[in-house]
């Protein structure tokens, strides 16, 4: 379930050409938005054989099924035979999607994954999870496929706007928080970070996550404590997905990360100064967002199709302290309600 | 690859609530068609927990992207969660597409599927093929995955319309003409056998599919000779799919196994005599369907999008012997077309 990563210094163009000569491919395909087609593209351009790009809309909200069905189509049309690759250039999105697409088009055609946002680099790329959102739920359809190798480079970090940035640094300090005390406490705010610095950053994250998923490929244990921030913070981001405020996805995980913090207090053993240390952190660096008035009945609907869930039982992964965590811990609906109230206090 | 398959003399109530009683799970729910829901479904009813039917529309034409969205539909209003199981109760369209659907939501959830047609009893059922047609093309959209378990009993047999029992005979006579040249000669008219042969005759061919899954299942090579016949039978059962007169799957088979016979003599080492032995065993089970005038460069077409092929070569496999296969046997368009005027010269 780890695939052959690579995290470079530089742009990814050698190995990228490297990866594609010894597949000897039929077809290939670059997956782009128009962001990455814009500012990443250009990069890697020059690096490959011929090939053909398919473009999507940027943003979660075309991580869908109509976009897959585009996404099939344009393969169809363009002669794309099961011998041929798909080239995944962009965030969380593109690598998810774009990945769900090759791995189901004639069964299975192979994909390499170029993420272009701190989120995707630390996070998306690695762990074989392939999905679109469906029904208005995250990540509802797909399956388990790793991409035949992702290439890592920091280098489309100076692209992008800081908001983004900001938003990726989200699953750097959850990897810390559920696996490394120490890391957690080095970790600087996101602004403070060096060109140079930022691949001993990433390199440490990734380690962290393919250590778990090496341990649990299929979720079915440990690999949930990934999840930590998520039920909260995916309830809130589908929340505000159709709003005209949407939040970033890391943004809704940090959301989702102190208020899962003030449920480790509540229900689990996690000091009352860790949680103020880890609050203030957060808020630090994220920010507090105003969240309105929250529609109860509309949030629970969401927190129970959480796919960690069984039945109607809300599961959730807490922190122990920082750096150890548990999961499948059992959260009432008033409960994870109230912790929302908590993060609206602060 | 191969699921843990049963193959039953009687209905196959007990072992399927033994199968469900395994899992505990949070929800179960059973697919169907209106043909299985009316024939198949009061055979198993008493033997399931509380469960919910979701119905889809029987026949090839309803095995695409917006039936599996009303599927994941169901199940995501349903409140299905991770730890639920899909029962597909049904033919190749029911157990393909609701393997699909089920494998992919919320990232996979198990699957038993139980057979109900005689092709489906000895193809779909193992293998682990997954997928639904898209864009004009068979399976175009899949993966592979296979079910927690597979229940065949040729109780539900007795159901079918005659011309469905004949169709689903194609696959036992491939089976067959690839793997054990004995076993084609054993095979009787499907109409010849009686209830309690059926168990016999299925169980030796889903031994000659297992075998080659076994030691193919992804199928790089070996398990490409179960192909055979699939090239061409796939591109005519295609081209009239939108006809006022479709052909049944096994019907398209038959007629592909016997152009794909009399290539096997023209490009391979299949004789004369044996390619009319082939033939009349054929012609005398299926009868000879006229195909009317075919538009070649539509055939065309549809033959270049053939899962085997490479780049825009058409790869066939084809017969050295009844018995014997090859695979990834390079055929000429013009051969490809030939081999239908062969047919219709019949």
């Amino acid at each position: 379930m780890i695939p052959d990563y690579v995290v470079l210094s530089d742009a990814p163009g050698d190995v990228l050409k490297e990866s594609i000569d010894k597949g000897s491919y039929s077809s290939v395909g670059v997956l782009v938005d128009e962001n990455t087609l814009k500012y990443c593209y250009p990069i890697i351009q020059t690096h490959l054989p011929r090939h053909q790009i398919i473009k999507i809309k940027s943003g979660e909200s075309a991580k869908n099924i109509q976009t897959s069905q585009n996404i099939w189509h344009s393969l169809t049309k363009g002669g794309f035979d099961r011998n041929s690759m798909l080239i995944n250039l962009g965030g969380g999105v593109v690598c998810d999607m774009g990945g769900f697409c090759a791995a189901s088009f004639k069964r299975g055609i192979d994909f390499v994954n170029i993420p272009t946002t701190l989120l995707s680099l630390v996070d998306a790329s690695i762990g074989g999870k392939l999905g679109i959102d469906f029904d208005g739920f995250k990540n509802q359809i797909g399956f388990f496929k790793s991409p035949k190798r992702v290439i890592i480079s920091p280098e489309f970090l100076s692209s992008l706007p800081e908001r983004q940035i900001v938003s990726g640094f989200a699953e750097i300090l959850k990897h810390a928080l559920i696996f490394d005390a120490h890391h957690f406490e080095d970790l600087k705010s996101p602004g403070q970070y060096h060109t140079n610095e930022w691949k001993e950053v990433i390199h440490r994250s990734l380690e962290i996550k393919g250590d778990i998923v090496t341990k649990d490929p299929q979720e079915s244990g440990l690999r949930k404590i990934l999840n930590f921030g998520h039920t909260i913070g995916h309830a809130v981001e589908s929340y505000f997905l159709s709003s005209s405020t949407p939040l970033l996805h890391g943004e809704a995980i940090a959301i989702g990360m102190i208020c899962e913090s003030w449920l480790s207090t509540k229900l689990n053993t996690l000091s009352g100064p860790d949680l103020e240390h880890i609050k203030d952190k957060l808020i630090n660096i994220f920010g507090k967002k105003g969240l309105g008035e929250i529609n109860q009945s509309k949030m629970i609907d969401l927190l129970r199709q959480d796919k960690k869930n069984k039945g109607n039982t809300i599961l959730m992964t807490l922190l122990n302290e920082p750096g150890i965590a548990s999961y499948d811990i059992i959260v009432k609906e008033e409960e994870a309600l109230e912790s929302l109230e908590y993060y609206c206090s602060i």
